[in-house]
C-alpha cells in the first residue's frame, strides 16, 4: 500500500474510496473542490447536523478503525433519524495525530463509507489536518423530508404516548464489559445502527421524536422541556437489553434508538414499547410512580457531570 | 456573567446569541433539536464547505477570543466565495479544553456571529464537547447559487488570464512580525476578510476560481491540475503586501484572496491583477520566465511539509 504524503495525496485517496460508491443523489461535485454542490429536489426542506467524535472521549485507538469510521457517521445518522429524513450526503473532518497510521486513516474511512453505501449516504467532502494528542472527527450529515414533515422535539401534546424503539441500556453494559467480555452488547456500544427507516414511518404519525443519545431520562426532558410538558414513566417495565441495568437503561446514553411521542389513541409501531405519557405540568419535568426523576444521562460538556441541570 | 456548566445551559446561550441575529432566510429551525431545518429555493444550487481551526496550529490562546471566532466562520466563507455563492447559514463544532474560560468560549461565539450578522450568514447549529489539550473548532458553511452557476476550479481554458485580488504575502508577514509588530499585516492574518461580492461578481464571468487559503503556488498548480493545463506566471509585479517578501505573496498561505482565470480576452476587474496565463502542457505545472516552479505552500497534512508533492 502506497502512504500518502500530502493533503493532496490524501484527498485523491479518499476520492477514490469514496468513488466506490454508487450513490450520487443530488450531488454535482463531490470530494475536491473548494466546496461541495448539492442540488436539492423541489418541495424538500434539507436537515443537517453535526457530531464530534473525540478519542479517549468517544472511541478509544484500541477500537478497530473501521467500526470507530461507522460510529462517527452513525451518530450523525441517528440525529437524521429523529428528524424522521432520508440522508442525503455527509462531510467529515478528520484531525489526525503523528502517530496515527495511514492504515488507520484508511480503515476509518472503509468503516464509513461502508455505512454510508448501505443508507444512501454520499460522502461529498470534508476537510484533513494533523492535529495534537486525539484523533477527532466532526461528521456533518444532511438529510431530506417532504416539505414541513421533519419531526421536532417540541409538538408532543399532553396525553400524547411515549414511546422507545429496541432495547435501552446495552451500550453502557457494553462499555461497561469491554470488547472481549461485552459480546452483543459491545457491538451496541461501538457500532450502534441508526433507526432510519422507523424515524421515516414515523412522519405524519410521531407528534415529536428524538434520539437517544445521552441517555433516556435526559433525552425525555429535553423533549418534554422543547414541547412545554412534564413526561410520566408509566409503572410498566423499560425495554432493559438483556443483562443491562436499569440504571443503564435510564441514563446510559449512546443506545441510539429513537424516543417519540403519538397521540393518545395510537399503537406501538413495531418494535417499540409504550414507556409513559406526557401530561400538563412543569415543562421538562420526569415523574415515575409519583416521584420525581432528576433527568441524568451524558452531558458532552462538562464531562462526568451527569446532570441536566 | 453566569457560568454555563451543561450542555444544556451552553445550548441555551448560543440559542440566545444567535437570535440577536436578524438573519433567518430559509431556515425553518435553528439551534436546538436534533437537526437544523433548511428551506431551499428553487432554482438554487447549494454549496458545502467545512474547516477545521485547531489550536496551536490555525491560532493561539493568546488571540482574542473573537478574532479567533471571526477566523474560523471566514475561512468557510472564503470557500463560498470562491464558489460565487452567497453564504446561508453555517454549523460550528466546538471541542474545549478544561481550562477554557466560559468568558473565551462567549467570546468566541460573539467574533464568529458578528461577521455571521455581517455576511448574513444563521448561525443554525453545532456541537459542543470538552475535548482535551487544544481547542478545536470545526465550521461547515453553506452558500446557495443559481442552478448551475457555482464557480469551480476546473474550468480553466488554454489562453485564459490567470488573476489575484488584493495583495498577498500580508497573513505570513503578520504571523511572522506577531501581534505587537504586525499591524495591518497582523490583522490580515488574525481576521481575513472573505471575498464574498468579488466572488459573486464572477459568476458567468470567471472560468475557474479557487480561494488562496494554502499559498498562491499551491492553490495555482490545484486549480492548474484540476483543469488540465499548466500555467505560466507573466514577468509582471505580484502584488505583494507592503512589507512582505516574494516568498511569502508566493507561499505564506492564508490570505484569503480569490485567484481565477478569465478568457483571454476579458478585463481585469477592480481590486484584482492579472498575473499569468494558462497554457497547453503537463497539467499542473507552474513555470516562470520558462522555469519550473515547485508548487510550496500549507500542507494541511504533513505539517510542516511545505510541498504538493
Amino acid at each position: 500500500m502506497e502512504v500518502p504524503r500530502s493533503e493532496l495525496q490524501w484527498i485523491d485517496r479518499i476520492q477514490a474510496l469514496a468513488a466506490r460508491s454508487p450513490v450520487r443523489r443530488g450531488m454535482v461535485l463531490g470530494v475536491g473542490d473548494d466546496c461541495a454542490i448539492f442540488r436539492p429536489r423541489a418541495g424538500e426542506d434539507l436537515v443537517f447536523t453535526t457530531d464530534l467524535l473525540i478519542e479517549d472521549i468517544h472511541f478509544r485507538r484500541t477500537y478497530a478503525p473501521a467500526d470507530v469510521g461507522h460510529r462517527a457517521l452513525a451518530r450523525g445518522l441517528s440525529d437524521i433519524a429523529a428528524m424522521g429524513a432520508a440522508p442525503r450526503f455527509c462531510l467529515l473532518s478528520l484531525a489526525t495525530t503523528a502517530n496515527t497510521a495511514p492504515r488507520w486513516i484508511d480503515n476509518f474511512f472503509r468503516g464509513l463509507l461502508r455505512l454510508a453505501d448501505r443508507t444512501s449516504t454520499v460522502l461529498a467532502g470534508g476537510d484533513l489536518a494533523r492535529g495534537h494528542t486525539a484523533i477527532t472527527a466532526d461528521i456533518v450529515v444532511c438529510g431530506a423530508v417532504a416539505r414541513g414533515s421533519a419531526l421536532r422535539r417540541d409538538g408532543a401534546g399532553a396525553g400524547d404516548g411515549i414511546y422507545v424503539s429496541g432495547l435501552l441500556g446495552g451500550a453502557a453494559l457494553g462499555l461497561e464489559k469491554g470488547p472481549r467480555k461485552g459480546g452483543r452488547a459491545w457491538r451496541r456500544h461501538v457500532v450502534p445502527e441508526p433507526r432510519l427507516a422507523l424515524g421515516r414511518s414515523l412522519r405524519g404519525r410521531a407528534t415529536a421524536c428524538i434520539d437517544l443519545s445521552d441517555g433516556l431520562t435526559l433525552d425525555l426532558h429535553r423533549l418534554a422541556l422543547a414541547s412545554g410538558l412534564a413526561a410520566e414513566f408509566d409503572a410498566g417495565a423499560l425495554p432493559v437489553f438483556p443483562g443491562a441495568s436499569e440504571a443503564q437503561a435510564l441514563s446510559g446514553g449512546e443506545d441510539y434508538e429513537l424516543l417519540f411521542t403519538l397521540p393518545p389513541e395510537a399503537r406501538s409501531p413495531r418494535g417499540t414499547t409504550r414507556i409513559g405519557t406526557m401530561r400538563r405540568g412543569i415543562a421538562g419535568r420526569i415523574t415515575r410512580n409519583g416521584r420525581a426523576i432528576t433527568p441524568a444521562g451524558y452531558d458532552h460538556f462538562s464531562a462526568g457531570t451527569k446532570s441536566a441541570g
